[in-house]
């Protein structure tokens, strides 16, 4: 039945929309009736796409890391490296504080070993996303000479811990990564 | 008798140096017999100067961060506010680490309440002490607009805390607070 597969996928695509929300929002302890409510489907159609809370993190992890990896792809074509490069990067630390808190909360879950920790997992895929955009960049000469996407992975992820208490973790983590980016101090006296 | 005075005095300092030595390596947790031994003395003198480890780990922490203050202080008067600047960040990045892992340690131990948690006490003892650093190369135009010493010690932070794993965590810490500084990608092309 084609219909009903239709109305699934749609079903399925509005409680992961709505689950990314609620966990960007109140963090991996998000509640999963408030989440049913807000996609507009019962607690049953939510068990049957995702039978725990478990399922649905691992599902809103890949979906955001997978999004930054397609995202990278997408931005690598564009003439404007370093804007590009720029664009990607932001992006990442706007969902690096969901995709940290993400991780955690799976590894802990399945009390998996450090080899393949979630957090892991994301910052490998990020690190062969990334790179194509670091390397035009640099070819470009719009980068310090020697910078990885290992660094900038670094960085942000070092930028995220540090503004998480922040009252206004995502505008200050913006704020931090553009000073590092241009230079807090770039011009020698 | 002033002879031992003196003679408990240099015990003091050389308990405290050793110690720092031996936490900067090991953490908290360093053996305290150890520390005893590369000191010289016997542990009974350990016990006289600090009855626990929790008096041991407190005084370091307030030597580490005192030391950090002296420092800003003393760096306060050269010519060259860039240089100064950058040679204070450099010193406290090579002991944030360190101050951290004690600030953790002596909270965890007295269970104290947030708004008396040791590494805020640090932080606000660091941000007074920095604060006349960089507003000196604020106002020798060596700083990007409107960057203050909470930034700053908040990147740090987060660079500590970031490359805590690494293989080298103090030469990579150095080496991103660098590029921070001067600009990972200073120019647009």
């Amino acid at each position: 039945m084609p219909a009903l597969r239709a109305d699934a996928r749609r079903n399925y695509a509005r409680l992961l929309a709505v689950a990314e929300e609620a966990i960007a929002a109140h963090g991996p302890d998000a509640s999963l009736e408030q989440i049913a409510r807000t996609a507009g489907v019962g607690s049953a159609t939510l068990r049957r796409h995702f039978p725990n809370r478990h399922a649905l993190l691992e599902a809103v992890f890949r979906e955001r890391v997978g999004m930054l990896c397609a995202r990278a792809r997408d931005l690598t074509t564009g003439p404007d490296t370093r804007g590009a490069l720029l664009e990607w990067l932001n992006a990442v630390t706007a969902d690096a504080a969901t995709i940290r808190g993400l991780a955690i909360a799976l590894t802990r879950d399945q009390a998996a070993g450090p080899d393949v920790a979630h957090e892991h997992c994301a910052s490998a895929q990020l690190t062969e996303a990334g790179d194509p955009l670091v390397r035009r960049a640099a070819n470009d000469g719009a980068l310090a000479p020697g910078v990885t996407i290992t660094d900038l992975l670094t960085l942000i992820t070092g930028i995220a811990l540090a503004t998480e208490h922040h009252t206004d973790p995502a505008a200050e983590a913006h704020r931090l990564l553009g000073l590092a980016m241009a230079g807090v101090s770039p011009r020698p006296n």
